[in-house]
This record gives C-alpha cells, sequence and structure tokens, in this order.
C-alpha cells in the first residue's frame, strides 16, 4: 500500500478509523457501495476532505458512483494494521474493568478481551464475562504467551502509575489509560487516554462558544 | 480573558484540559507551583509547547520559578468554561453506565451524573450509585428543569440513534456517545465519541509503526 511505508498523521489515522468503523456498519447492514457524502455526514468532516483521504485508494472510488465497501474497508484495515485480531488485556476489575468485559469489542474491527488482573486477592479467579481474573504476578507470563498485546487500565485513582510500572516490567508497549490521573512511561512504550473529562470539556466549552451556557 | 472572545481551537482546548488535570492532580498533593517541565512530562507534550500555551497568562508564569497551580488552573477553566458545575445525565443502565455512575467524576472538574435514564422498565425505578433510574419519557422534563446538560449514551448498539432522536427532541444539545454506530444529529447539536476503537487503532497503528507487530 502506498500508505505503508510513509508517516501517516494522528489526526488521518482517527479519521480512517471512523471510515473503518462506519464502514464495518454499513456491511453489516449489506450495502455493497458508499459514496463520500454518506461517509462524510456519519464520520462529522466534510464530503471532500473524505474524498482527499480516499484519494489514495483510487481503484476502490468511481466518480459519482462511490467507494466498494468491503474494498475499501479491507485497505483502510491494512494501512491501520488492524486487519488481524489483536489481544487486548484488562488491568483493575472494578466497574469499568468489568463493564468493558461484558460490552466486549464487537465491531471495532478484531479486537477481543483476552484477560484480565487485579491486585485484589478476593477478585482472583472469579470469572468476568467468561474470563477468569488473573493475579498480577501472572502478568508477565500472560504477556509472553499472547505476543503483543493493548493493556487497558482501569483501576482506582492513584494506582494507575504502580500499574503501568508493572505493565511495562511485564513486557507490555501499548496502554489504553481509563485513569485520569497523568502517568509516566518510559520512551518506547505508547500511552492512550479515554479521556470523558476531556470529551466533557471539548463539549462544554463549545456550548459557552454558542452561548448555550454563560461563563 | 484574552483568550474568551476568540475562537480556540480543539487541540488547544485539549490541551488545557490535560494541563487542568493535571493541575488538579497537583493541587491534591498541596504542590503550589509547577514548572513547564512538569507539565510537559505529565501531559506528553514539549515544554516549550506548554510555555508556548501558556504564555498568554503572563502573570502565572515567571522565568525560572514556574507557574502558580491555582491562579493557572482558574484561569484555564474560566477560557474552557468549566469553571461551574454542569450536569451530566447517563442514557442507558447497561453494564457502561452503571459503571460510570458508579466510578463517578471525582477530579474532573466539577462535573457530576444528575440522573439516569433507561427505556427497559424492569430497570426504572432501581438504584444505581443512589440514583434511581427514570424512563426515557422524563426526560425532556428532566433536562428542562436541570438546565443545560450533557447527555452521555451507553445504550445497546443499534439502539443510539433512536436515543439520539429523543436526546435531541428533548432539548439536550450536547452528547458524549459510548456507542460504537455512527450517529446523524441535526445541526447545532455537539456530538462526541468515546472511542475505544480508535484508541486501539491508534495504538495498533503506532506499534507497526515501530516495527513491534507485523501486518
Amino acid at each position: 500500500m502506498i500508505l505503508n511505508n510513509r508517516k501517516v498523521s494522528e489526526k488521518t489515522i482517527r479519521r480512517l478509523s471512523h471510515y473503518a468503523r462506519c464502514l464495518r456498519h454499513t456491511r453489516i447492514k449489506g450495502k455493497e457501495i458508499v459514496t463520500s457524502e454518506y461517509l462524510a455526514k456519519r464520520c462529522g468532516i466534510s464530503s471532500a476532505g473524505v474524498r482527499k483521504d480516499l484519494a489514495v485508494f483510487g481503484e476502490f472510488g468511481k466518480q459519482g458512483s462511490g467507494y466498494d465497501v468491503l474494498g475499501l474497508l479491507a485497505n483502510i484495515e491494512k494501512i491501520l494494521g488492524t486487519g488481524k485480531p489483536l489481544h487486548v488485556i484488562v488491568i483493575g476489575a472494578g466497574n469499568i474493568g468489568y463493564a468493558l468485559l461484558k460490552s466486549g469489542l464487537e465491531g471495532t474491527g478484531g479486537y477481543h478481551y483476552t484477560a484480565i488482573f487485579d491486585s485484589d486477592p478476593e477478585k482472583q479467579g472469579k470469572i468476568c464475562a467468561g474470563i477468569a481474573i488473573q493475579p498480577m504476578a501472572e502478568l508477565r507470563e500472560t504477556i509472553r504467551e499472547l505476543g503483543e498485546v493493548i493493556a487497558v487500565i482501569a483501576v482506582p485513582d492513584g494506582e494507575g502509575q504502580e500499574c503501568v510500572n508493572q505493565l511495562v516490567e511485564a513486557g507490555c508497549n501499548a496502554i489504553l489509560s481509563f485513569v485520569l490521573e497523568p502517568l509516566d512511561i518510559p520512551e518506547g512504550v505508547k500511552l492512550r487516554y479515554m479521556e470523558i473529562s476531556t470529551e466533557l470539556d471539548i463539549l462544554t466549552h463549545s456550548m459557552m462558544r454558542t452561548g448555550r451556557i454563560g461563563r
């Protein structure tokens, strides 16, 4: 693929991920062709922007007739690197951890929750959505067995840094945090936050901007 | 405030939100002054970037001595419009909805969950984290009582659009979606997604880029 060997910006990756999500939904509905307007409306950007992004997939788009859903999706997944399923492990069997496992990752394009860990001995061995809660001491061995994983951390606020340290120590290089506290990570480890706090701030700010709320 | 009357980009809002979150944690620890390096490390950007962002708050930063935590936080919250608490309502008393209410919004700078709704009559009236689950029919009245709210939707996949339609109909203008499906909203309504799927894609792509996984 053209884009495979050059750096794609995070913003572009984010948009491609949105297109992929939308295409998967479209595929489920049995639709075979989509227009740039269709993707644009559902992904919240302009149709000119969609066409520009997808121009690199020339063969899948035809002026006036739209894009082939399956072909486009396969190519976007190839660029994203998400064509093959990746294991996702959860650290913290609290409310959020349980809810994530129970909700699953259907529709995300192949990710699935494989293991869950908790430092509380009372929780260990209990079953959550068909998966037994493991002690943190088994982290390293599980990661070695699974290969590269993404760890989702959903531990109580204040325990995030210790959790990250243990993950890094166990060989995990990609972390998605539901913990609000800012976390230090060594070079080479990727960390992203699920930022409900930031999303609420962005929504609040835009309501203030449009005069819906006075501050 | 200087920035109050001009448009601030979403990227800047996001960074300001990160600084605010970090400053709140710092405040809890009793620290009164922070350096740009401190904020930079914890927010994952360069210290030059932090200094540039915060240059507009001239009076709170002194060369070599850092920023006053409380003063800087108050001013960032003023720009964000998040200085006063805003009500957050949850639609969908499933696993995610329950987990959100139980986790609360401590540390987010004043947001709090005020109400939860579900279309399932069996759930209505039950108590979750001290809040009684209301029927969707009460949505409009509750929103009218609360004033502007942010609605977090955590309904099953496939029910998102109907839920959004009901919210818009009831006068809600700001929605944060945990639902994966792409949603149509009318002009003037703000919609954001909590994109676990996108965050996993970004992490996977960056692992592929650094050669940790071959695709």
